[in-house]
């Protein structure tokens, strides 16, 4: 423990003092606000003990991090049958393309790339009012980090709702083909709530524990999945969780990870930690600079790498 | 020992009685000639010693397994230079797209596709004659097995260059981009040599057991890549050693593993074990069926995934 | 004029008794109720004359004929500025394709696929209501067939709308790169009333003759556009005219033409005439099977082929 | 007449004096050392005469202007069966694009693309040595031109050959999906032979006069090609003459033509004139920029569009 928090400190004070930190996301007004000196890091252990660094009680943006926990929520509800609907192979093209979904007749590659999240929240909608499929992957995902204070930044919600033409041709795109079953707005109503979502690297950690515990949140003790989902899920994380930067993720870093364009990123060791950690400035693949730079670290001096010690 | 032995036993047996085994590969007439009945499996550990169920002693044709040997050799020679040359992406198209290679220029996405692997040839070639490449190969090959007794099948080589129009299609494409150094028919030499590689699952595990012990080949004792290289060459394993079938086996069996149309796959547990299989009969991405189901047992039932337990 | 007669005749004929007919478009549930039995042919000839041959008085959905009228509207309004929003070479794509559209930043490649006729409706639109711009549409094709009666088809109107969620992708599309000034929705508005006019084969020739006529409208001595538009016009119309079909149509007829999934085709012989003509049954690529082999018979028959007598 | 020969001369004139000339091919050394200051045009007329401006004698590689005289003299042998080999549809991507040949499994989109060449020359070759029918090609030009002083450039051919590695790569991905049935050597051989014959603007603008004459060449008498040929040739070099630039070309001359990246354009106005025209600056999409410009001049100046007077 002593030399975890040795790291994480080191860590921190290498990121205050970094000059290259990377742009902050500009595709939508209210991110582009975000100061890019922010960074924190929390890493949250089986036993329940959360280690943190830095700004890492500050609550930002989640962004497309969410897109795990609405997977997990999704599988819970439909089980398997929901990957009739979406793949799980990277992509190998940007996180908003459309060119794949066209050769792919609607069917997106994989939950993690825009298309595919925005069919989770269609079938997370499935005949529900808007309203009540946002309170219920807010209420899930407090659940899991087993704190009621979370909540949905309303501005980044319709900064997003106000910009979102790129996502709204991607779901009408989809339902052209019959993939998406609801209307257009209340399922981009749901994608862009959860996407407004705001946690801290404290709460980010803390929320994805089960993934690094067999299934299981230790915090609550509680199964959020069987222990083969959670692997699986950690697979998809692995595979497609960084966008055409997953493999510079997985050769750098060696942990199952999603990235969000608000500058977090939610990393699982398997069977020994959970990590949150929140730089706003992204590399030009979307992902956090200093945030990927900072797992690098952790992951080198503690030999979590899962590809060996 | 007694429980992974019993559970190779059980896997053998079902694989001997499974009546869907894919379809052999049959774009060379060579490899159109294996029987689909062939099944062998074998796990070496890092103190050496080698299980076995199956025919574990038949050489097949190693094909795009000798990938995972020539990245290994050719890092070896020119270190991370190497990667200006080729990427370490997923490409999410087929084994042998070209359409990803004309938007980028003539760069491969990774080490893994037909197109990074003929640089990579071109890269261990670098000026010397073809036949001392081929050499220079086989006998890094055969260091890591401990076993001079692999050799390359002539038949299968041959049948190679006179089927190779798709991998000629791609060397000249990357030559006009000035990805290649070397004459495109002395490349091509290499790579269909290294493709014609007969190795048993028994001398492929053993050749694959530097990657799960850290770099250091305990069969001998040699430090083959420094123990981060070996940590990296896992993680592009794991990403796209399945072509776009990578995601799938990540899913299913959670290890890094690199699959060829011959059915051989390589699979590495870090820190663990180091496995070879092979069935002839594919699946429709290419990657041998019994082989992969082979893996997916072995792995849930030994809890090895990378995943988590 | 006698020979002109018969051979109208005896096409008529012989697309009475075809038996295939190709197959109606489905993509809207309006269109897929009309006959497929239906067939009309009219020329209309500089000196205002109009020869016909089977339900050339019958009025059917235009569709994507309107194209040609708008970018004539637009060319009026913007002048060669207009070439700046929209491309005017082939796609070599299907014509609601949004592959194109990504690799070229939103920019369509002629305003004859969907998105081009979309980015022209949105210049069209330039800050009116919707209701304005579908009134000066329809104005305007009233005024180029001479003719009052010319309406929109309300219900077709409505089912397009229920039924756009393709094009409302390719406009969401578009707007995220900036190509489309006006809301999606009133940007559709008039591109689906547009493409729900109604007319017979008798006022589509008569709509088109100024196309024949270097720019200018026998029937009213009006100027519509310059004698170089017009002919550019024309040099649009056959590259771009029937999506991926154009290179056939050229091929096969020889003279610039438009057509709609309603089954009508415009075709122009610079000079010479201008031919309406219908039939609801559409080959593979989408363009009217018996109205393509009339005009074939036609320009043979009559020599009118711009390629030479 | 006169008036012809004075618009000619103003043309010569302008073109002397232009600054912006467009940069000249690089893709092969010999091309690359053509001095882009020449400008030479003719024009060729039914009845035999033959008019000229600048340096309208001077022999230039004609390159791709050949594949009008292939596809002439393919048709010739296979009638329209050849039409099962190559498309006849704009392709919308730039000339050695192999994007398109994926998708499409190996099937050339027209004649005119880099690979549906290499499909005719294939076709010409037929069993045949590489040197035979390199020879019947010739002849068959020197046939059209009745002039037995054309020849090719063997300096142009060993450099074409030399740098050929994109053509290879489309041959011998065409191969691979069965489009090619001769050795790619041999089909390489043939099509950079015919690449690298040297023509005069006068030459070429007489062996060009069939195409204007109804099949028939007025200079022999012959019927080079039946007259419903002759009128589909036109449409595809006006449908794909010009590679991505087609529609750009259409709009601006409005006649079929064939440009070469030597700099050399064929056009023909049907029944009226065949014209050939040199400059060897080209513009971004590889046709020649003078050449294009003089022919938009003559066209206008003469009436001479397709597209109406």
């Amino acid at each position: 423990m002593t030399k975890l928090q040795e790291v994480l400190d080191e860590i921190a004070l290498e990121a205050a003092s970094a000059t290259d930190r990377g742009a902050v996301a500009h595709y939508i007004p209210e991110l582009a606000k975000v100061d890019p000196a922010h960074f924190g890091i929390a890493v949250a252990l089986p036993d329940g003990q959360v280690l943190t660094a830095g700004n890492a009680e500050t609550p930002f943006s989640i962004q497309s991090v969410s897109k795990v926990f609405t997977l997990s929520l999704a599988l819970g509800k439909l089980g398997d049958s929901l990957w009739a609907r979406v793949g799980r192979e990277p992509s190998g093209n940007p996180f908003n393309s459309i060119v794949q979904l066209e050769q792919e007749k609607g069917r997106p590659r994989n939950p993690f790339i825009n298309a595919g999240a925005i069919v989770i929240a269609d079938l997370i909608l499935s005949g529900h009012q808007p309203r009540e499929a946002i309170g219920e992957i807010v209420r899930f995902i407090r659940y899991l980090a087993d704190d009621d204070t979370i909540l949905i930044d309303e501005r980044v919600a319709r900064s997003e709702t106000a910009h979102g033409d790129r996502n709204a041709s991607l779901a009408h795109f989809m339902r052209a083909f019959g993939s998406i079953d609801n209307p257009v707005d209340h399922v981009l109503g749901v994608y862009f709530h959860q996407c407004a979502i705001a946690m801290s690297c404290h709460q980010l950690a803390r929320a994805g524990l089960y993934l690094a515990s067999r299934g299981c949140n230790p915090l609550t003790g509680m199964q959020v999945v069987p222990v083969e989902r959670a692997r699986r899920i950690n697979a998809i994380m692995l595979m497609c969780g960084h966008y055409d930067g997953s493999g510079e993720f997985a050769f750098r870093v060696g942990l199952p990870g999603k990235s969000g364009v608000g500058g977090g990123i939610l990393a699982i060791a398997p069977g020994v930690a959970s990590i949150g950690v929140w730089s706003p400035g992204l590399d030009t693949v979307g992902n956090s600079k200093l945030g990927t730079a900072a797992l690098e670290q952790l992951t080198r001096r503690m030999e979590w790498s899962v590809f060996g010690a």
